[in-house]
C-alpha cells in the first residue's frame, strides 16, 4: 500500500521526483520518504500534516480512470446484500478500472478478475498497487472457473445475458449472483431469462449541506441521482 | 455459525426439537443435523432443499429483536465510507441487539462493543452466535479505551454529544468515527460541536417490483425511505 | 359546493341525520345548516369549530373511494407541466372516481370526461357534488371529440395504446398529452409507439415531521414512494 | 400574451427586429406579425413551425432571470396543497423575479404580490407581459393588507419569521399560509413559532431518459434534487 499525505482539506497531491509544496508550505521529500503511517510531519512552515494509508474513498479519488466505475454507493450495498466476508471468494466480471475488485480484495480472502480487455487489466493492476491489493488474480477473457467455487459473483459489463449463465454456474449454493446495469429495462431482461425470485433495488445517497453556524440544513441542490440498478439473485439449488 | 435451511421461498423455520415441517415435506432432525453446509437434502415428498450458513440477509431474519437496529444498507456504505476491512479495528458505541457488531466481525479484524445496558449485551451476544462472530469484545458500561487504537468508531447512541470527544480521541489518526442520528438537527448539533470538515449523508434504498411477463416494472408503492442520518468525520491530528 | 366543520386535529364527520357528535362536543344540526362559510359556531362546550369550503386535501379524504385514484402531487405536476390554467379546454380519459377532472374542473374552464365503465361515471358524479364542480361533461365510452378542441387530454386508463392516436388528435397544436402510468415499461411502450421528444418524469413527496421541542427533525419512515410516471408530449403540428 | 414560435426542438429565439433565423429556414418578420396563434408557418425551405402562446413552461425559459425562482414542480405542489382556485384570492410576499405571481394569476381570481425592491419588481412586471397576466398587483414594501381577505398566502422570502404573523392575519379562515425555505432548520425555526398542526414536505422530481431503441430505461444521472421545503398552515381560528 502507498502512503498519502493528508490535511485538513484534503489529499495532498505527491510530485514523481522532488519535494513537496502544499498550501501549508514544502515538505522534504526525504521527510515523507522516512515517515511512517500514522506520523505527523511538519511543514518549513510548521504546520502539520498526516502520513497515512489511502481509505476507500482515498484510492477513489487517487486511481486512474478510464471506464464508467462502481461507485462507493453500491459496492457498500453489494458487500451487504451479497455476504461479503473476510472468509468470501469473489468473482468479479467486468474489471474495468478496477475499482471493484480492489475493494473488495481488501474484506474478502479472494478476487478473481476477469475482463476482456487488456489494456483494462494493465489500469486495474496499476491501480492495485495503490491499495497494495495482493489477493487478486486479474484474467484476460471470458469466464472460466470451476464450478461452485465462489461465494458471490458480481457482473458490471455491458451485456450480462450471454454471460449470467456461466456467472450461476461458478458460484456456490447459498451464494449470491449480483449484476449491475444502468437500466431499468435490461434488469427486466435478466430477470426474465433468470426467473424469480430475485431481488431489485436503487440506491440514492443524498449529500447534505449542514453549516449551524449560517443556519443551513439542506441536501445539496445538485445530486448525482442514479447510477445503476442491482439484480441479485440467490442460487439455491 | 449455525446451519440454516432454504428453499427458494426462503428460510425454512427450525423448530427447537422433534422434525421440521416445511411447506415441501417433512425433513428428518437427525438428517438435517448431519448435513454440512451447502449439501443438498430431501424431504420426504422428495422435494430438495438447500443447508447452508446464513448471510448477512438471513442473519437479520433470525436474529432477536429488541432496540431499532440499523439496516443492511446503512451498515453497507458505513463500510464503504469509514474504510472497514479485515485488518480494522472497530469500536462499536451502542451495541443494541448487535446488528452493526455482528455484521461488521464478519468483515474486520476486531470489534469492541459498548452498552450500557446489561439486556442488550446478552441479547447482542446470543445473536453473535446465528453467525459465529468471535472477533467482539462485548463490554458493559461507557467507553474507555486506550487512545488511537481503533480505524473506526461508529456510535449509534440516545444522545452522542457527551461520547463524541471519547470516541474521536479512541480513533487513529487518519481512521473515521461515524454517528448514525434519526434527526437531521441532532446531526447538526453535533456537527457545530466537532466544527467542518465532515460528510453528511442520508441513503435511500428503493425496491422495484419487476414481473416482464406482466409487463410490471416499477419501485415499490411504500418504501422505507428513512432510517437515519451519517455523519462522517475523519481525523486528521 | 358542500360546507364542512373543521377543528384543528380536522376534518369533523357530519351525520346523515340529527345532531353533530364532535370531540369537542355537541353542536345543533341547525345551528350548522344556517352557518355560512368562514363561520365560527361553538359546541354544547363552548369549543370553536369552523364551518368553510372544502379545499382538495378534504375534498381527497371525504370523496367515496372507487378505483385507485390520481395523488394531488401529480395533480399538482400534471397542471404545471401541461399548461393548465383558467381558459383550458381538458380533456380526462379514465374518470375512474373523478379525483382528477374534479379538482381541475376548479381551475379550468372546462373539463370533458370519458369512462368506458358507467358505476364509474356515477361514482365521479356523485363526488362532483363535494366541490360543486359544474363545468364537467361527463361521457360513457371512448373518447369521440372535435380535431383540436383541447388545450390538455390526461389519460389515467390500463392501456393507453389504444387510445393515444385519438388523445393527440383531439388536442390543439401547441397544446399537450399526459399519460399516467405505473410502470415505467409501460411509459417505454407508448414512448416507443409517439416518436421523441417526450417529456417522462416522477416525482415523489417527503412527508417531514418536525418537532421543535423534542428536537425530532426528519422524513417519515415509510414513505408512499412511488405512485406512476408521467409521459408529456407536446404537439407541434 | 406573447405569441412564440414552436418546432419540433423547442422554442425558436425571436430578434427583437428584422426577420427570424431558425434552423429550419427563415421566417419573415410580417409573416410572424400577422400570424394567430395556433398557426402553422413555413420557413423560406417550406420547413413548418407552430406559432403558439407560451406555456408555463415555455414562459419560465423566456423569462428574464434575477433572485432564485420557484421551481415549477414547487409550484405544482402549492396550487394543489393550498388550494389555489380560480376563484382564489392569492397574497405572494417576496415577488421576486415574479414567477409564483405570474403563474398563479392564470388560475386564481387575483394575486397580490409584495416585494421590499424596486428593482424586483420592475422585473416582475416585465416578465408578466410574457403570459399577459393582467390580474396581479404588483405593490412595494411590506404586506399590509386587509385582514382575512386571502385564501392562500404564500412566502419566499430571507426571513418570515418576521412576516409569518402578518400573512397569517391576511388569510380567511379555512385559508393556507405556505413558507417556502431551502433549509429545513428555517422550516423548524418558522414550525416552532408557528405551532401544530402543519405540513412539511419536500418534493423531488425526477426526470427519465427514455430511449426504446436503444433499450435505454433509466433516471438521469444527475439530477435537481433539491429545492426546498414547504411548510403548510391551514388557519382555523
Amino acid at each position: 500500500m502507498i502512503k498519502i499525505l493528508l490535511s485538513k482539506e484534503g489529499i495532498i497531491k505527491i510530485p514523481k521526483r522532488g519535494d513537496i509544496q502544499t498550501h501549508l508550505g514544502i515538505i522534504k521529500r526525504e521527510v515523507f520518504k522516512k515517515a511512517h503511517v500514522g506520523q505527523i510531519i511538519t511543514t518549513h512552515l510548521g504546520e502539520p500534516v498526516l502520513v497515512t494509508a489511502p481509505s476507500y474513498e482515498d484510492f477513489i479519488k487517487l486511481m486512474k480512470r478510464g471506464p464508467q466505475i462502481l461507485t462507493l454507493k453500491d459496492i457498500g450495498e453489494i458487500i451487504v446484500f451479497t455476504n461479503i466476508n473476510k472468509s468470501s471468494r469473489v468473482l468479479d466480471i467486468g474489471t474495468g478500472a478496477g475499482t471493484f475488485s480492489i475493494i473488495i480484495s481488501k474484506i474478502a480472502k479472494l478476487v478473481v478478475s476477469y475482463d476482456v480487455r487488456e489494456d483494462y487489466l494493465a489500469l486495474a493492476k496499476e491501480n492495485a498497487k495503490i491499495l497494495g491489493a495482493k489477493n487478486i488474480k486479474f484474467k484476460l477473457g471470458e469466464i472460466e472457473e470451476k464450478e461452485e467455487y465462489f461465494d458471490t459473483a458480481v457482473m458490471d459489463v455491458p451485456d450480462p445475458n450471454r454471460l449470467i449463465g456461466k456467472a450461476i454456474k461458478s458460484v456456490k449454493k447459498g451464494g449470491y449472483v449480483c449484476v449491475y446495469l444502468p437500466s431499468i429495462s435490461q434488469v427486466s431482461d435478466i430477470a426474465s431469462k433468470l426467473g424469480p425470485p430475485y431481488h431489485v433495488m436503487q440506491t440514492i445517497k443524498i449529500n447534505w449541506i449542514v453549516d449551524p453556524n449560517k443556519n443551513i440544513l439542506r441536501p445539496e441542490n445538485m445530486q448525482l441521482f442514479h447510477t445503476g440498478f442491482l439484480l441479485i439473485k440467490r442460487k439455491i439449488k
